[in-house]
């Protein structure tokens, strides 16, 4: 799948193709999936919707490229020797421009994603699942350093605790998640619920 | 506001608006806020359009009265004698199909909250400020009692953490938030950032 959809991909140069993902991204975060057209993404990008759904296939595909395409891909090669540095340093991967784009982004998916298995499997397959591998080295790390506890039950949350402190930031205090908010938050809540001392 | 609103509610019977808050709900777990109607409302409700906006105002009104409606009023009454106890039974106060019913609602209306000021403040006003004000009762007698530091850092995430927890289970895992998951999550998670053993 990856072969064939890069293979389609390698008729336009990467400048293009990062234009267009630009495009998709932008207008994901105006009107959210649902309401985003191969219309509307072909006209902002002035290319012929037969050239969209021959290179990408289709609406979700080209999204889930698009997200992918806006994420570092840093996480898996972060170690500063400390659980709270690796942390820290994940949430500052990231400018604060960035997370309020990302922010925004999340909301436009997150309803559709309900309504939409084929977004759901590509959203899970392409970016929840390799997120959550990338942490699971940062927390093996910490592991045999002695830091955490093998067993210690908040592991089993951690994209919980991480997503969840990202995503109701908005929600709940109106305003987009920065670096300072999630550092805090990374202090507060997720390394001692993991028995992590952050001032130690 | 309020009185004025109560007013204007009071020329039909209860039945009929909780009949009425029962049929938003519904569309609003189907479309999301911004596709949901005054339309729509009116021919599922058997109601003229005009009714609905002598009423309640207008939209945002409506969907947040519909909301509150549902919502049980209790968490403040909640009084264990642990905080364990009383964040358990906070979760357990709805059913495992009001849970997954609740968290259709929220992706419903959190792409929303972003584009429509007058819909945000509503919900903060009438939703996010009293559920916070309720949590403060449990919080300050766990302080009391001794469980809790007055000046732990994690208090100012409350929220974050247990909302948190109920909007990413079915981004994550694809699968709606439960009391089991809910209590697994607060034992894990929250207990422990906030310095109480779950085990003690």
């Amino acid at each position: 799948m990856t072969d064939v959809a890069t293979a389609r991909r390698s008729r336009i140069t990467p400048e293009r193709e990062a234009e267009l993902y630009e495009a998709v991204l932008e207008l994901l975060r105006e009107v959210g999936y649902d309401a985003l057209t191969m219309d509307a993404i072909a006209a902002r990008t002035r290319s012929s919707k037969a050239t969209l759904y021959r290179q990408w296939g289709g609406k979700a595909e080209l999204v889930v490229r698009a997200i992918r395409y806006s994420k570092p891909d840093a996480t898996g090669d972060i170690d500063t020797g400390s659980l709270r540095g690796d942390l820290h340093a994940v949430v500052t991967l990231e400018d604060d421009c960035t997370h309020e784009r990302n922010s925004a982004l999340m909301r436009g998916v997150a309803m559709a994603m309900h309504n939409n298995p084929d977004l759901r499997e590509a959203l899970r397959a392409q970016l929840v699942d390799p997120e959550l591998s990338d942490f699971q080295t940062v927390i093996q790390r910490a592991i045999d350093r002695g830091e955490v506890r093998a067993d210690c039950p908040a592991l089993e949350f951690m994209l919980h605790m991480l997503v969840g402190g990202f995503a109701t930031r908005m929600l709940l205090d109106d305003q987009p998640p920065t670096q300072a908010f999630l550092t805090s938050y990374i202090d507060a809540v997720v390394l001692p619920a993991l028995g992590v001392d952050p001032t130690a």
